[in-house]
């Protein structure tokens, strides 16, 4: 029976409409087309892109390397458009999906995001650094070889300030974390994907996308950057895992993710989404902000779990 | 040089991007499959839907026909999803788009919305009813022959609800309509698309898509239901205009469109609007809820213009 659901934290509305769901076999799109040889992310190819901003090195050349976008949607140079534009590439090797690589590999892209968040956030007049992915062309990717990008911000993005509203509302009133509450909930819960030392992975109860991840930290922390050594091996473990699943169940899906991360002197609880993209935001979403979501969280997560992660 | 915009009536912000834009031809997507023979919304099939609610007859049989929705989000029968869902389809014939009729067959689509919206407005427990239109696979459409949704539920949408606030908010200070003052305002800029006795179209202030266009009464009249005879023939003559446009510029792109409408007993002002899908909505925009537009709105109805509408 179809339900409505408001989301745990914020005023944001689904319908879960399972009557219009299908199996995940359904939700499977055509695999990406992944071409090689002229493109601008791989190695030789270095002086196709803006200049490097930072790399991380191996024995073998860059494994991970970050440059300005070369169409930045924000810029220091934009006054009405004030911030950053960066692009992280994930990898030197262009056919491989992050998931396929080493956690030390994957750890080495997070330890790319805490640079930068770090360098950024220095910038006088910048409020907020946003990390996230486009994989697949219906997640809005153009290149297909494996990056993240990051856009910073002369205010703190919409979503983010609900959030922080709705944190500090449930502060004021609770004296606790709400994103606490809801990790010790949903691992409770049946929409529990997995869970490691340091990290906590579920669908969330009010899922705007069939097959949506969460992963939280554990500990109350703020900011990728405040995790411990041990904590972002976790995390990249649990990305890894996540991913993986997402993959085989999926094959291959589309995807988004993006790091919410406490603005500077906030406090918060960081967290990452993940949002496959199988099925379409239509002209019900846009005209209404309530999302229709044929596969519920549930049954989601209990087919991720059934790949024994 | 780029921009953040917000939006003129809710705290929507948007950046407009014109150095990642393109000319309009870089917008073109490969066309519809259109597939003739086991359509289940051509005359014919009428078995395979559900049972008809409502239809529009002329000399060759019905020219609108509405039923619910075989896979409904909301129903009556559901508690926890309480609601409507139905399919209006917009003509007997197959391989046309709705601009394609002649304006009194759009009219027809019209009175079918207004008979449905009068209808289901009535049920004991409906809020709001949300009519919208998804056209090619890109704006979420599953079946190619020309239809529109209706979806009723027992609260008044998000985006409604904001709108509504914002009305109400300037109302209280200046005693005048705010989509009233756009109208003025719009006509007299840039933005403008055109105009016709009754109804304004124009590229919004901070629009979302590229090429995004609204339609407006110029009189201030809260629902669809209330326009005069007269005024839904010019609605119905704005649609076939800017849809044809649209299509003409951007080769019969994916789009969305849906009805903003006054709930029951409230104050609003009625409009459409409609949300080309030529671009995609990405890990940016869903992790802010900023949208990256990067066809500046004056740039796009100054092509629109062009086509000496």
């Amino acid at each position: 029976m179809n339900e409505l659901r408001k989301d745990c934290i914020i005023d944001r509305w689904v319908i879960i409409a399972e009557n219009r769901g299908k199996r995940p076999k359904d939700f499977i799109q055509k695999e990406c087309e992944v071409k090689e040889g002229t493109c601008v992310f791989c190695p030789g190819n270095e002086h196709l892109t803006p200049k490097e901003i930072l790399s991380i090195k191996g024995p073998h050349g860059w494994t991970v390397r970050g440059f300005e976008n070369m169409y930045p949607a924000t810029s220091l140079e934009f006054p009405q458009a004030f911030g950053r534009h960066e692009v992280i590439v994930e990898m030197n090797q262009h056919n491989k999906n992050l998931q396929d690589l080493a956690v030390g590999a994957i750890r080495e892209v997070i330890d790319m995001y805490c640079s930068r968040i770090d360098d950024i956030s220095k910038i006088d007049g910048i409020a907020y650094v946003l990390i996230f992915k486009n994989h697949g062309d219906a997640a809005g990717t153009s290149i297909v070889h494996e990056h993240s990008q990051l856009i910073a911000l002369a205010q703190v993005p919409t979503l983010v300030e609900k959030e922080l509203c709705a944190y500090r509302k449930y502060h004021d009133k609770t004296k606790k974390c709400i994103f606490c509450d809801i990790v010790a909930m949903e691992l409770a819960s049946e929409r529990k994907i997995f869970e490691n030392e340091h990290f906590a992975c579920f669908a969330p109860f009010a899922s705007r996308f069939s097959f949506e991840a969460w992963l939280l930290p554990k500990r109350h922390v703020g900011n990728i950057t405040d995790l411990t050594d041990e904590e972002k091996n976790s995390l990249a473990e649990s990305l890894k895992k996540i991913l993986t699943a997402l993959s085989k169940l999926l094959h291959n899906p589309p995807y988004n993710y993006y790091l919410h991360i406490a603005p500077p002197q906030e406090d918060f609880h960081f967290h990452i989404e993940i949002c496959p993209r199988v099925t379409k935001l239509a002209g019900f979403e846009l005209g209404s902000e309530i999302i229709i979501n044929t596969m519920p969280p549930e049954k989601a997560a209990a087919e991720l779990r059934a790949l024994s992660l």
